[in-house]
């Protein structure tokens, strides 16, 4: 009766098994390898990368994707089997569209202006960097050309990592988020000497910082037989299984919170992985649903529940204890404002939850343009430039703090900032659900008992692993469309509260 | 000119590839991995040997040898190129003999027998193991007729650990060795009074014998740019490229031996590794000749250097300026002759340098007549039980501590055993070899520069990796083919001296 649905779940188990073995590699030669190890260690990931494409957008893939889905046709559109068949042909169409010697082509193109990148960022020399972001900006049109889009190329490249979104909805998302933004930044800018940070540096021993990351990851319900938290430059969440999910963070022994918010963000990837419905497991449904539902998780655990009062009326007699030389005269206000200070600044992956959507939605603009041919390479910097004046009221005084200051356009990534938006109003919108459907939760949160929050996200999010597309998941879950209404409403609370800001201020929510 | 053979490198660097990635994931799995990642890392695991194994074995390979030898037929025999077309032959017709069926059948009765094992040995019951070993010797059997031999089944099984030996050679070294050990060890049993290594038992600071052990590492050679110390629960080597060989020991707080002596063991295996001649880098030929000549650099430098007299000259003010409260009231010879205890012991993993290799040969001698019928499974613990009285003159309390201590006959591994005293034994003919051209090395080695010993190593053995069989390698580096005699001097001179023993015992080499 499923023959031929076997078939293709032995298959996609072999693809499955070669790419989780990739991770593998990529997590050793970013925790443990040594410096010699990198040539092989690049030529072993390559094997295994090129094996795992070659199989998947082989035609016998195809074959066995058209013969499943007659075997399927009868099954509910929400079974693990009608999905799999569903989302693997989805994967397939999408990567048999992009030729591997473009594919080649774009990764040595990536390499290449990866060094020029370094380089000009270094030496303050965007005139060295121009022309390979332009040739970027070329691969990028070739690629949503390729992959075939309605309305703008943007779509198609958007489409890779948030499925199913369109770039009129992000767009109208962020417009609506921006009116209410700027004011908010504009009015705490103001009033900088409300909130002093200056406890958050201070000597905080590095093992006793990594014992507290853990204890509070393990609070959080990420399960240690099943992961682990290692030290590496650029902290990431990697999973080679469910049952096998790794997070990594780095310590800074005079600042408190690189270590500590970086490890809660990782561990919200790493309970997102963790609780993915076990009937899903060794299959490609095995992950988050998109980028920006991912990144939802990292910022939920980070930020709403991680830099929210209640969380630290439980947590902070513990933070205190551990580190008495440093807290033991520091007030739970005093921290909570710290770790909470908002100030414009100028780069993004510095910039604190207010400001950094602002960030994030200059270098959607940016990317439109580029896409569009309606901005010019050679205007970058201005345009940059004056959109950092416009948004957050400060001019970059170069363009390495600027125009050259992130890695992304380098490998020729367009269309992935937008994940870092859209997963800071996710974060809220599922909250305020989770809220309202179990109206204990911030209480718990305030008992170090996040157990019922973590649940109800296991049960309307994380189990559904790859099942459905970030729109239709977010209708299920909250009953509604994306909106940024919960996430404006929380920066003003919140925000508001700490900053003393005016009531008087336009508020969406009423 | 050489085009099939460059398409045949092709095709052997993606199977190199996959097996280091296997390897990788192998470390991960004994290191990092948490308890919940066995499951999917076994699938992993098993995708990627398979995928190796069958992409190794299809004729294309076969095709792609016979036209490569073709172009490779005027080089020299030891020309890079000549010898891995050769290697390779080798290897494909050994692994096109055994059906991947076989393979498989052996794996699952592999994993049922050592659980049956871990059960016996537990509650000390033979018979229940018995079956099973059956059950696996059938399988060697099977093996070495599938495989194919001149003389004796065990010839083909010998053959795949060290290609070209045949056991009639290995059991004529061995009976010449035997003929000395016996009443060596019988002569130093009876003057146990005369070493005491209790100043081993004592506290030894885990993270002391840790950086210690690294630095020990570091004076012979093994480089840490391309290589690290890790914990496991059984000491091993690894390598994923000549630049990246990774190395493993356990600690014990109140034993200063298995940590050290383990790290140098580990780290002979190592320096051979990372000193296999760049232009091989990446290719089959990219290993050790065989496990004996590998096990012949791990006892080189755990036991003919790491246990030497003149090693310690040097370092044992080093070590007792790092453990002050245990040794710094023990002078040299008592260390000396303490770390060189000899001791007739029942558990062959616990044995010392002299008495090792009795276990060894009581398990050859069982394996051939296991193979060849002469010994029935039946009888195997009172076989095991006599011989150990007759060689070590002790008598196994239960078979717990007898024919049921190792795991290898669990596994299905036959013909393993030997190559480790075959290592013993080579450690010492090519130290002497080593010696007679580099007499300097003695001293060199008593002022902590080990590098002319290692230097002379890397030109005669570990630059030629796999391109030639370990017969030819021995006459090549030593001009005789393999002999005992040098072992056996080393053993007379150092333990005669040590337990005072009386010169007119027999010596081989007057």
């Amino acid at each position: 009766m499923t023959a031929q649905l076997d078939l293709l779940k032995e298959r996609l188990a072999v693809i499955h098994n070669l790419n989780r073995a990739g991770s593998v590699l990529g997590w050793d030669q970013q925790t443990y390898m040594p410096p010699g190890g990198s040539h092989a260690r690049g030529e072993q990931m390559a094997t295994i990368g090129r094996l795992a494409h070659e199989t998947f957008v082989a035609g016998e893939t195809g074959e066995l994707l058209q013969t499943a889905a007659e075997e399927v046709k009868d099954l509910p559109a929400g079974s693990d089997d009608a999905s799999l068949v569903r989302v693997a042909q989805r994967d397939y169409d999408q990567q048999r569209k992009i030729p591997a010697e473009l594919v080649a082509e774009m990764t040595r193109h990536g390499a290449e202006a990866f060094q020029v990148w370094a380089r000009a960022r270094e030496r303050n020399d965007y005139p060295a960097f121009a022309p390979y972001l332009q040739k970027t900006i070329g691969y990028s049109r070739q690629v949503a050309e390729l992959l075939g889009y309605e309305d703008q190329p943007y779509d198609a490249l958007l489409d890779i990592f948030e499925p199913g979104m369109k770039t009129a909805q992000v767009a109208a998302i962020f417009e609506e988020l921006k009116k209410d933004l700027i004011p908010l930044v504009h009015a705490i800018a103001e009033r900088q000497d409300r909130v002093d940070d200056s406890v958050l540096h201070q000597e905080f021993d590095e093992a006793k910082q990594e014992a507290f990351g853990k204890m509070a990851a393990g609070l959080y319900g990420y399960d240690f037989t099943r992961g682990r938290l290692d030290r590496t430059v650029h902290p990431f969440e990697t999973s080679f299984s469910r049952n096998d999910v790794r997070i990594t963070t780095r310590y800074e022994p005079d600042f408190f919170n690189p270590a500590f918010f970086s490890t809660l963000h990782e561990t919200g990837h790493g309970l997102y992985e963790q609780n993915v419905g076990e009937s899903l497991e060794g299959s490609l449904l095995a992950r988050g649903a998109s980028l920006g539902l991912h990144e939802s998780q990292s910022r939920m655990w980070e930020n709403v529940v991680g830099r929210s009062r209640g969380f630290w009326q439980y947590l902070y007699p513990q933070l205190q204890q551990t580190f008495p030389e440093a807290l033991k005269d520091v007030d739970l206000d005093t921290f909570y404002r710290a770790i909470n200070k908002v100030e414009p600044s100028l780069v993004r992956v510095e910039a604190d939850e207010v400001t950094y959507n602002l960030h994030i939605m200059l270098r959607f603009e940016m990317e439109l343009g580029f896409l569009d041919g309606s901005l010019s390479v050679d205007d970058g910097p201005e345009i940059w430039n004056q959109k950092m004046q416009s948004y957050l009221g400060i001019t970059p005084p170069n363009d390495s703090l600027g125009i050259l200051q992130d890695v992304h356009w380098s490998h020729g990534l367009m269309g992935y900032f937008t994940t870092y938006s859209l997963g800071n109003i996710l974060s809220l919108q599922l909250y305020d659900a989770a809220i309202k459907a179990r109206p204990e939760i911030p209480q718990q949160i305030s008992q170090g008992r996040p157990d019922t929050l973590r649940c109800w996200l296991e049960e309307n999010l994380y189990r559904h692993g790859r099942k459905f597309e970030p729109n239709e998941l977010v209708q299920r879950i909250t009953g509604e469309p994306i909106q940024s209404r919960s996430y404006m409403r929380y920066l003003k609370e919140k925000f508001g509260e700490i900053y003393g800001l005016d009531k008087s201020l336009p508020s969406p929510t009423q």
